[in-house]
């Protein structure tokens, strides 16, 4: 039996990417999920991070994982393995990013009514997956201590978009010449609004803080959707 | 007065991009120029690895650089400053790769007669970059140790497109679990033809013999052209 189910992800035939994202959103903010759309360079330790997020949450929420991959399982199965959660594996068939009715069809076969927070893996780049809405209401990106303080500069738009960055590897500080606070500037030269962690998904330091910023975030949206369904009633 | 020049690229006119590229590489090879591609992740090390392969082949061969990015003319302006040679900045617009066109078009503004070697540097991106043929003679990628070693597993078109692998930052290799002789085989079976070299260009470990191996190819080339002006006379 496989270990973790995989699907391969058909081409969006909806050409208002942006249209069927608010929708998805609306859909997901009316059921009281929360998607979030993890994005960042390859090997910036999106997995590793998640495992770590997983195992501070499982207990209070419901988790599943959206491993989007271009080629191999290798997360979905670690996530599963190591978190010991819901997870499946999105296949994009080559495609460098993920659209919104792609993100669909994944919460649709993990069955999204069974969470409080589904993670999206996102293909590592930095580039295309900014340019597409997911319909997740929270873009996190994480940055990596090797890559460089300099990448809010270099890639824009993904740090415009996100509205939390997550600087990983801090333990590795010593052996590079990264500037946090320089860092820092930069992110917020690109969004002011960003909420920034470091973070060391390997030593575990600070990831209590971001699970903090998971918890607060699901419990306003379902505080948000009682205040609208007794607004109903 | 500015730096480096900057060029913001226009969006290819030819639909048919393989035979604008193999265009392109005929011509470079009756010119006597090696146009190597220069690919990764974003922060792997792509303008340090340039700066120092340069510092050890300038004396040897007329070297110029093109560095493509989506904003900000940081590697340029490094690499000008630090390597000493001609360097140009290629912007793209928000495009996640470069084509043949573009390529050429960069070539053009850089004066392509001036050159034995020119370094394009890609944007970074594992992805989008390996679909389109630039026209170069070489294409190479940097897999950075913090990364780690499950990348070509995770990204296979770039390994298999790739002559040349620098494992770069393995003065970092205590502080991350990479495992290196499981690396060379992800990579090798993507391409059994790969070249494969570790290295540290911060340290400049290696940096001599990765320097040899575009000592070789360009001298190759150069033979190559006398033997065919030989057989044309």
């Amino acid at each position: 039996m496989e270990k973790v189910r995989t699907i391969v992800l058909s081409k969006s035939v909806f050409e208002d990417n942006d249209r069927e994202a608010r929708e998805l959103r609306e859909s997901l903010n009316e059921n009281g999920l929360l998607l979030v759309n993890v994005m960042s360079s390859p090997g910036a330790g999106k997995t590793t991070t998640l495992i770590a997020l997983i195992n501070r949450l499982k207990e209070e929420f419901r988790i599943g994982v959206m491993e989007a991959d271009i080629d191999s399982d290798v997360d979905a199965v670690t996530v599963a393995d190591k978190a010991g959660c819901s997870s499946i594996q999105l296949y994009t068939g080559g495609m460098c990013h993920l659209d919104a009715a792609m993100t669909l069809q994944g919460l649709r076969e993990l069955g999204e009514e069974n969470f409080d927070i589904v993670f999206l893996e996102n293909v590592g780049n930095l580039v295309c997956p900014a340019e597409y809405d997911t319909g997740a209401q929270l873009n996190m990106t994480i940055l990596s201590v090797p890559e460089g303080d300099d990448k809010p500069l270099k890639y824009p738009l993904i740090y415009e978009k996100c509205d939390l960055v997550l600087i990983n590897k801090i333990d590795a500080l010593p052996y590079f010449d990264f500037d946090q606070e320089k860092c820092r500037q930069n992110i917020l030269a690109r969004n002011p609004d960003s909420e920034i962690i470091s973070i060391s998904a390997k030593t575990g330091e600070n990831i209590e803080e971001a699970a903090e910023y998971f918890r607060k975030t699901v419990n306003r949206l379902k505080e948000n959707l009682k205040c609208q369904n007794k607004t109903i009633k």
